[in-house]
């Protein structure tokens, strides 16, 4: 097939088949179209767009230009998978809580590049953890225990892997079937048959607006519905950090803590983790509606079997499972700075991607993939937005290596906070659920 | 400068500083930006356009990437640049002729690639010539003789080589900002004072629209505006050859009959190449208006003062210049075949980028850069669009360099022929005249 009528194409605006699509996918796995050919049709695609059945057919054509996981996990096979944010670490909560539910979680994660984490990143720092296992093992683990959390495999997606290094270098990071194809095609590959997407909006979000996030979460629940998987997209607010914990051990510290019920039912993290989890159960049939799906989640989360499905989990793969009782085994920054607050008032706003970028410049996150990360370093808030503040008051405790690179993160914090004289709202959690029915907004009740 | 930056501000559709488009150039030229990266940009270019000014930058950007001849030819140095046709040997003539009548013609022309044929090659018929000369040699010959025709050397606007190359294979060939700066950026880094543009349409031409023609003529009259360069554009028709002689010796021949006055003085080539020389005369201040310049150039063609032009300049780049009083020192082919006339009728239209290729596939044009030619086949039509034929006439003979080549080219060439029973007019020549002060028609007296 000759490419440049490929793009020919694609430039004139006209939709291409799947034929054209499979030699588009097939020659980035191969190499044997050329990069400049490859970053002249996604800058085409990036501006002339592409139908939902050509956005398909490329997520279809990237799963399989790799390995096709067919887990036997005895259940359907239930994935999450999160936009991005900072501090938000509900895959190491809803994991467990899914599996002690009776879900099958088999979840490959990615690290963190820019100013957000990665699951994969915040596991390791738990003494032990294993985060690359033999695929037989790791369904094994799912089968078993009902959730196993390791890294994606270099086989898996291998068009879309050189397809997102380009668009990185291109600029054509901001396009719907892109974006969508890649998240989906390695769901697809790795074999889940459920997923819930969690697309992240507001300030610290790939997609800053509500509007284009629903646009990416309804694009993606359509490709799913094209595809013959189950897909339900959540909206939520990335407004601040999800978790008042940012950075790698101290996200899993906040995770142990949620699970073992030492946090308030009413925190963020907790609440958005058990909504993520309810539309888990229900995709995967685990539960018959949200309800009651919810009320199993709570139930786990309170009679601690959540927490022993992480121990297990940790355990299955290597891991220190006393970390679940003693959260300093997982390592403690040695210098901690507190950020002090300059007037009194109501805390406004964050500038929460720059909260990322001050963990990334502590140590926590890597400014490009070759960055050796500090997994101890990072920061915790004590307010949230709407929250009041006092003069003086600690708003927010650095964990850093030394003091230096603390001072440099406190003011970095500082000036992304807003305060603000007068009572402000606290930041939105849930803000629409997309499904094949179309956006809605949660109930309250969903919520509880 | 970032690179990316530059790409996501024309993906956005933005308007390019000069610093970022000088940037795009040097980036170019010296290989420190990645090819994947300049196709991007290419295609968001092409889909996103380019205002004038951001056109006129590229343009002096690429000229100034390599060498920037500054010419001491004793007047202004002119320029002829045609868009590329078949059968279209204009240069040829109107050098000698511009020379003959005081002008400076400093020609630099590039070789033929796909239907169209490319001066430089149509020279190297003529025994001995040189086309490749060094600069200073070539200048003393425009300021001597008055014209001089060579190859473009390999340090001129590096920067376009580069673009141009990657165009072809990213399907981003079809962009006014593109084409308009990759011509102009040749012809003022070669030093021309002033630039006609010959921009052919119809179906053997680049742009096959009037419309699409007059865009990219009024393009580049106004960048040479902003460049403070004279140019008028032609839209010349090539619905069918413009001269009757398809390929190279074959064109030359017919060159020096139309100077030796041999031909009649309403032979389109004749007209079309009187009309492009009297614009070079009056755009380079020789001569004060089109209908001095049209008697001035009548009557050194009539005269034998042009083809005395072409002895000269052929002598001087070490040529045989007996060739023009006796063109079969220019080399034939040893086959000839009759195509005949299938019906009665008259000429209708003509596939013209078809009869181009059935030349290039005798071998007197080129597949790939590669190619190697034969520099006596082609073939030479006998009627004209809106001639009658009646059956079993010879409408061309086919030059070729064996039996099985003519008669493939004898069954391409009456493939492209549509023939009809009613009478049509003939082919229009020129079609628009663009200069600073808009588009116009031609007057009838301007053309005779």
């Amino acid at each position: 097939m000759d490419f440049v009528s490929i793009i020919e194409r694609k430039k004139r605006g006209e939709e291409l088949s799947a034929d054209e699509i499979r030699a588009f996918a097939a020659g980035a796995a191969d190499g044997s179209v050329k990069d400049y050919q490859l970053s002249a049709l996604l800058m085409a695609i990036r501006l002339n767009g592409m139908t939902d059945r050509e956005t398909r057919d490329l997520t279809l054509a990237m799963a399989a230009s790799g390995d096709m996981l067919r887990p036997e996990v005895g259940g359907v096979p239930v994935d999450k998978h999160s936009t991005g944010g900072v501090g938000d670490t509900t895959t190491l909560i809803l994991a467990p809580l899914v599996a002690a539910c009776g879900g099958k979680v088999l979840k490959m994660s990615g690290r963190g590049l820019g100013h957000t984490g990665g699951t994969i990143d915040k596991m390791e720092s738990i003494p032990g953890m294993r985060t690359t296992m033999p695929e037989e093992e790791f369904v094994r683990a799912v089968r078993e225990i009902g959730c196993c959390v390791v890294g994606q495999s270099a086989q898996l997606a291998p068009a879309d892997k050189r397809l997102y290094a380009l668009r990185d270098v291109t600029a054509t990071v901001d396009s719907v079937p892109l974006i969508a194809s890649s998240i989906l095609s390695k769901k697809f590959a790795s074999g889940a048959g459920a997923i819930v997407l969690d697309v992240k909006t507001g300030s610290g979000a790939l997609m800053p607006t509500e509007e284009d996030s629903i646009a990416l979460a309804s694009a993606m629940v359509r490709i799913g519905a094209l595809s013959g998987r189950k897909i339900t997209a959540v909206i939520s607010g990335m407004e601040e950090p999800l978790g008042s914990h940012v950075g790698n051990a101290l996200e899993v510290k906040e995770a142990i803590d949620v699970l073992s019920g030492r946090c308030d039912d009413r925190l963020p993290l907790t609440r958005v983790s058990v909504y993520l989890a309810s539309h888990m159960l229900v995709l995967s049939g685990v539960a018959p509606g949200l309800k009651q799906a919810r009320e199993m989640l709570w139930a786990r989360l309170h009679d601690g079997s959540g927490l022993k499905k992480l121990r297990e989990m940790i355990a299955r793969q290597g891991g220190d499972p006393r970390v679940c009782d003693d959260t300093s085994l997982l390592g403690t920054a040695p210098v901690k700075l507190e950020v002090l607050c300059p007037e009194d008032g109501f805390l406004a706003a964050t500038d929460c991607t720059r909260l990322g970028y001050a963990a990334q410049r502590l140590g926590a996150g890597r400014a490009s993939k070759e960055d050796v990360l500090d997994l101890r370093v990072g920061f915790v808030m004590h307010r949230r937005i709407g929250d009041r503040c006092r003069r003086g008051e600690n708003v927010c405790t650095v964990h850093a290596s030394d003091e230096k690179s603390a001072a440099r993160a406190a003011g970095e914090i500082l000036s992304a906070l807003t305060f603000s004289a007068a009572p402000c709202p606290p930041s939105r959690l849930i803000w629409d659920v997309v499904d094949e029915n179309g956006v809605r907004k949660p109930g309250e009740d969903e919520l509880g």
